[in-house]
């Protein structure tokens, strides 16, 4: 398998550091081809720009995912842009590590996904959900967070993990179109302890082993939703997502 | 009212850029005092590194939040961030802008709450949820979306839209202790038309004329919850993020 980790810390000596580090041992030890995409090492940029095209068409009205689709029909990627989808397309496995800034991705990764998920190969054109560009491929989220298990229960403070997920896992890695595996999260790094931290990597390391015989999380298939996309009477809601 | 308008679309020509205009001409007509961020326009800078801070201890560990809660006891921000830190501190109301990528804000959006909303002015050391460092202010998401609003209903492909803005609605403005009001949604403004994107504004309007009679979206107060962060039993669940 060939596996992308996009890595969102700004220290190479943290828990995340040790978190990517285990990742590409566990991993080329079982035989993978690993790829690393170490964003603030890249000092990767995040903003969405003419920058991003080779001709962004000048004093026309910018919209943002029309070029995307151009610059997918005609090459027109600025080289950083276009490395990381090179990177994407070659990956059968796609893992986003970061710690929960505001309960979502940091802005480093969130502009990764901006730019790189592009308008007209990873959706656009009927090509979303189970149809998506990506299909046939796997992602998973590996998260550290600030906060501790209880809050993130489904009637806990924050909300439930899951839900908080969704606009990651559905929203994105579903909507191009890949299976998603069950994330892996540590919380709390920062305050639990030594032994805790350890007992992740240990648990951490065990989900990387196990990586081919884990079953993906449910989505409701696009054909379960009617054509005006709400799920069909008679299917019933599976997911945190679609309630009624 | 001082009001802070973030906003994150990167043509004035669009129609992001039309609500902008319409906000700030409406706001200063009720006697409003407008201050805008705009942040492509300003080359806002998302990425959080060493350089937000005068001093970010150089060869220790980078824990960006501590640093940060530092930076605020010392009045250690670099200026871009100090300077935004101001605006919100004067702003009795924040309206965040955008159009929505990926279910979420665009990177350059969030790196403004990644490096705005602090450790020790915002949350932190007991300020979170309703006893939160930004408690007595108000806030509102203005976004446009590229979907149509069935697809966003609670059984719809993409799931509620409730459900999609909680990490934003309760995990950001509600966890900083701000009173949310409910967000204006302009759906799939690319596809609307022009009479539908008319419509669009003159509904806009009406919110900004009506903004301090508007009532903010129920979250569950900080008392609702037990020692460990869950609802006390006998309180029923009562937003999409609380359940049972």
């Amino acid at each position: 398998m060939n596996v992308l980790i996009v890595c969102a810390h700004q220290d190479a000596r943290s828990f995340n550091g040790a978190l990517l580090a285990l990742a590409e041992r566990e991993l080329a030890a079982a035989g993978h081809a690993v790829e690393v995409s170490d964003l603030y090492a890249m000092n990767f940029e995040p903003r969405c720009t003419a920058a991003d095209f080779a001709d962004a068409g000048s004093g026309s009205l910018f919209k943002y995912d029309e070029l995307q689709e151009r610059a997918h029909a005609n090459g027109g990627f600025a080289p950083d842009v276009a490395a990381e989808i090179d990177k994407l397309v070659r990956a059968d496995l796609l893992i986003l590590q970061f710690p929960l800034y505001w309960f979502a991705m940091p802005a480093i990764l969130k502009g990764w996904v901006d730019r790189v998920f592009v308008n007209g190969l990873v959706y656009g054109g009927g090509k979303w959900y189970d149809r998506g560009g990506l299909k046939g491929r796997r992602a998973m989220l590996t998260i550290t967070t600030g906060c501790y298990p209880p809050m993130c229960a489904p009637d806990g403070i924050n909300g439930g993990m899951d839900l908080l997920l969704w606009p990651i896992q559905n929203g994105i890695l579903r909507f191009a179109g890949m299976a998603v595996l069950p994330p892996f999260i540590a919380y709390a790094v920062a305050r639990s302890g030594q032994a805790a931290r350890e007992a992740d990597l240990a648990r951490y390391a065990e989900r990387l082993r196990t990586l081919e015989r884990t079953e993906p999380i449910f989505f409701h298939p696009r054909d379960d939703f009617g054509a005006d996309w709400r799920l069909k009477p008679g299917i019933a809601p599976r997911t945190v997502g679609q309630r009624r």
